[in-house]
């Protein structure tokens, strides 16, 4: 299958894998890329010897790297220590990707910029993205209110409106073929997906966290802060994360400032559930489209069938367009 | 075009115009209807006497009505006034449905439940509901969290795993040819569309109002609860509305416990700028979709226009799949 995206990046599906803050190690990435997808590896944060580490993983197949923009924004040099490796692309999500555009260009490594708005989207396009990742309030992990319904194709408009060659991707409740497919139809040329990768062998998930996960629904996802809160990360303001309802979540959403005053107790108890998969305290970031996964699978088999189910939907739209 | 939709409908398009509180009148749903797809009285909090009134504007077309059933609720016999004027449908949102679905079942009128969540479908289901429709939260007017994209898609399993003969449309954030094409991507078979209708000639919108929405992107609209605190209304605490941001959303959300105390002059204030069309003060309910549309039209060339971009993206996807 070929979309503009799948001829830019040189790959033979149009699907980047998210790079999923701890869980998208070099192991995921690799295993996408060489599925046909392109890999990322979740730099998130930023721990240079952590990076380092995945990318050895991953040696051999073209991965890409995602980052923080407001955190990457505390620790520049790290940019470099990543354009090092020669990643297949470079993805900033969170934060304004203006400082860090020059360099990633300069280093002729494709630019992704995850966007939460369309307000944001033109502020990527004016750094020169390569593409731009319209990502919707249903993903998984940090995000902001808009949905992915109406964000995807009113970017679609303004790219077009601007002339500008950039390339658009659809983030956000896509967990299978129908939702690659509908991405494509709002204008999309291909999706970044997450939470279905994040229910994959090769994602650094607690087998426990992710057995409970997949019993979930949907409805059973809520954007919050506490887990910001009690790990002390320091997010700006407009984001938060999807999350798995568990107890704790339930206990201290809503709570935020209470729970800064037990921060110390809170966050050493978070952390150890969340080493040891106790499912009443630890944090499952997912989306969604959780509901619409009931199985693990290897990565490569998940875009697998992904691309066969996404083509069969494809070739009934046109038997629908005919009725 | 046909889908299961049409076909249970009798219509020509896979579109069912949203039953909008005051703005959804006889003329829009008669002007939806003589196009082809399902115009809808905005019966909302059941006002009998403008509900006959708009029925009576909308006489020799077949147009469905909408009630609020925490509403109908309050004034259970309305239902039997509805009834009695042979609506092509009856569509229910924001409650269990379980108490009427028995009377519209009988009177042979088919029931469209619409739903923000899975355990919301199930319930619907459970009642016999002919139609589900999934509402994401891009929606303009009241809804729920959950985003479009992976809860259509999982309703539409859900509606497979029991076997149940239902159909599905998709609501929030479908303002164009696209948004439809995606949403029968998702395993819907049509659509529920507000805000695009909403800015139709047929709409009951103050003019100003309208002109100043079509300038908003996506970006402006929020989910407040602001006006319903100010019309004393007593919505589910789960409920919130999609409305433009001006500077007395902008003032009051997130200050309802104020505005409370403040309630008599703020509602005399709010009243009197809906009727004036006063834009610091009026509210627009108008969803994510607003950013997708920039002109005002008849409805029923909305709906052509809607009609023909579906076809074309329908019949694209083929020539993506053969790729
Ligand atoms: C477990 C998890 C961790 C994530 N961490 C990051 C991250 O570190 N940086 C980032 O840009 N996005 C992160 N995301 C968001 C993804 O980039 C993407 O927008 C999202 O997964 C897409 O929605 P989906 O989860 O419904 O597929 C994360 C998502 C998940 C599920
Ligand atoms: C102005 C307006 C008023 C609405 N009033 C109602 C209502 O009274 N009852 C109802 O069930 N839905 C109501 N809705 C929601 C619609 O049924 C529907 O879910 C929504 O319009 C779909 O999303 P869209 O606006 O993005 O097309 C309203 C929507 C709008 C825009």
């Amino acid at each position: 299958m070929k979309t503009r995206l799948t001829e830019a990046l040189g790959i033979t599906c149009p699907v980047i894998q998210a790079p999923m803050a701890f869980a998208a190690g070099g192991a995921l990435a690799s295993a996408v890329s060489s599925a046909g997808g392109l890999g990322m590896i979740g730099g998130a944060y930023g721990d240079a010897a952590w990076i380092g580490q995945q990318f050895d993983i991953a040696a051999g197949t073209r991965v890409g790297c995602g980052l923080i923009t407001w955190k990457l924004a505390e620790q520049p040099d790290l940019l470099d220590q990543v354009l090092a490796r020669d990643p297949a692309a470079l993805f900033l999500s969170f934060g304004n990707p203006a400082p860090f555009a020059p360099a990633i260009m300069e280093a002729g490594v494709p630019l992704i910029c995850q966007v939460q708005t369309l307000r944001d989207a033109r502020q990527a396009l004016d750094c020169g993205a390569d593409i731009i990742v319209a990502q919707g309030a249903e993903a998984g992990g940090h995000g902001e209110a808009r949905g992915t319904f109406a964000l995807v194709p009113e970017i679609a408009d303004e790219i077009a409106r601007q002339n500008n060659e950039a390339l658009l991707c659809a983030a956000g409740g896509i967990s299978d073929g129908r939702g690659l497919a509908a991405a494509l139809m709002l204008g999309a040329d291909g999706a970044v997906i997450g939470t279905r990768f994040w229910a994959s062998h090769e994602a650094l998930v607690h087998p426990r966290i992710l057995d409970r996960a997949l019993d979930a629904t949907g409805d059973d996802t809520v954007r919050t802060v506490v887990v910001d809160v009690v790990r002390g990360f320091n997010w700006p303001r407009r984001y938060n994360g999807r999350v798995l309802r568990n107890p704790f979540i339930q206990k201290w959403h809503g709570a935020e400032d209470a729970l800064k005053l037990e921060a110390g107790i809170e966050a050493a108890k978070w952390a150890a559930a969340q080493e040891a998969g106790n499912l009443d305290v630890a944090t499952a970031f997912a989306g969604e489209g959780i509901g619409l996964i009931s199985s693990a699978a290897p990565a490569g088999d998940i875009l697998a069938k992904l691309m066969a189910d996404v083509q069969r939907c494809l070739a009934e739209a046109a038997s629908v367009a005919e009725r």
